[in-house]
C-alpha cells in the first residue's frame, strides 16, 4: 500500500563489467518495512542492463564471451559510423537484456534464489557513473 | 498509493518498425498527478517487443542487422512449416526481448537517461495495429 | 491499492522445457477481485526464464532451436570447468531472457494477446521443482 524510492550510485570499470547489487537492493528494502510486494530496479542510460544471474567468476567469464560472440564490438555498426563513436556494441547489448528487473519480495525478503544475484551489466566501453532506481511497492 | 491506466494505440509498418513511444507514456503519466511510483507498459500480441534505447537512426539500423544476423528470417523455421506462416522470426525475437518494460517514475518524471528511449518494435512482417497498456503505479 | 501473493508450483523436464503458466497466474488474480493493476510473476533460480509467445508446438520448436543456435550448451564455458558442472548454457540463456515479466490487467483481465502466452523456460539440464511467485498490485 505504500511506495518507496531509493537509489544506488555505483562506479563501474565499462566493457562488460558485472556487478553484483543484490545487498544495495536489498538495504532499500529494509529501510521500508514492508513484508510483500515488489521490488523495481531500473539502470539509467542506454548501454548498461540488468538481469539475474549466478554471480561467480565462471558465470561473469561466459557472459561476457556470450556477448563478444553475439554482438561483437568490432563491426560496421552505424552508430558508430554516424555517431564518430565506438560504443554502437554496448547499445545493442543493453537492448537486448533490458534496464529493468522487477523482483517481488515475501516476509520481507526478495524471492532470489540462493545462487541467483540481481546484477547491474555495464556495457559501455569507458568507466561509467550509473544510478540504479529501486522502487519498492506494498 | 494508486493506479492509473492508458493505452497507446500505434499503427506500425512491421518488420522491425521500430516506434519512440517515450513522449505517449509520458502524456499518460502527466495524467495522475501522482509524483512517485513505477510506470509499466506492455505491449500485446506475440510478435512485437518493448526496450529501452537511443533513439537515433544509427541505432535502429544496428538493432535490425543485429536480429537479422542473430534470428534470421529465412530459416527451416517450424512455426512457419506447421502454420503456413512466415513471421516464425518475429516470434522468437519478441520472446527474446520481451513484451514489457517497467520504468520508475520521481517527481513525476521517468528516470530515463537523456539519450534513452522507450520503444516499440514490432518484428512481425507486415503493418499492424498495436496497443500498449501503460499501467501507472503510485 | 491492495498486493496480493501467490505462488505456482511445477515440476518441469528441464532441457528447455517450455510451460504455459498462464492459467496459474490468472487463477490466482482471480482470487484478489481487483480489476486494474498489473500481475508481476517470477521464477526462482538462475537457470529459468520467463516470457510470452504463442504456445503452439512450432515456436516451442523453434525457441528451443534458436538457443541452441545462439548459446550451445556445448562449449567451453568457465562456469563448468570451474564448477565441474555441465549447465553453464542453461545459466546464459536465463540470464538473456530474463527471471520476470509484469503484465498489466484491465476489467480483471490481464491484456495478453489471444496467441500470447506466459511461459516458463526451463533451460537446466535435468528435471527442476520450480516455484513462480505471482504479486498482484491493484
Amino acid at each position: 500500500m505504500a511506495v518507496h524510492c531509493g537509489r544506488l550510485a555505483l562506479r563501474t570499470r565499462g566493457d562488460a563489467d558485472v556487478l553484483d547489487i543484490t545487498d544495495g537492493v536489498e538495504a532499500v528494502l529494509r529501510t521500508c518495512e514492508i513484508q510483500v510486494g515488489t521490488v523495481v530496479a531500473f539502470v539509467t542510460g542506454s548501454t548498461a542492463a540488468l538481469t539475474t544471474m549466478e554471480y561467480e567468476p565462471g558465470g561473469v567469464t561466459d557472459l561476457r564471451a556470450l556477448l563478444d560472440m553475439l554482438v561483437p564490438a568490432r563491426a560496421d555498426w552505424s552508430h558508430n559510423e554516424r555517431n564518430h563513436d565506438s560504443n554502437a556494441h554496448a547499445h545493442l547489448r543493453a537492448a537486448l537484456i533490458g534496464p529493468s528487473e522487477s523482483i517481488p519480495f515475501v516476509d520481507g525478503r526478495l524471492v532470489l534464489g540462493t545462487w541467483q544475484q540481481l546484477v547491474l551489466v555495464d556495457f559501455d566501453d569507458r568507466p561509467r557513473d550509473r544510478v540504479v532506481t529501486v522502487q519498492v511497492h506494498g
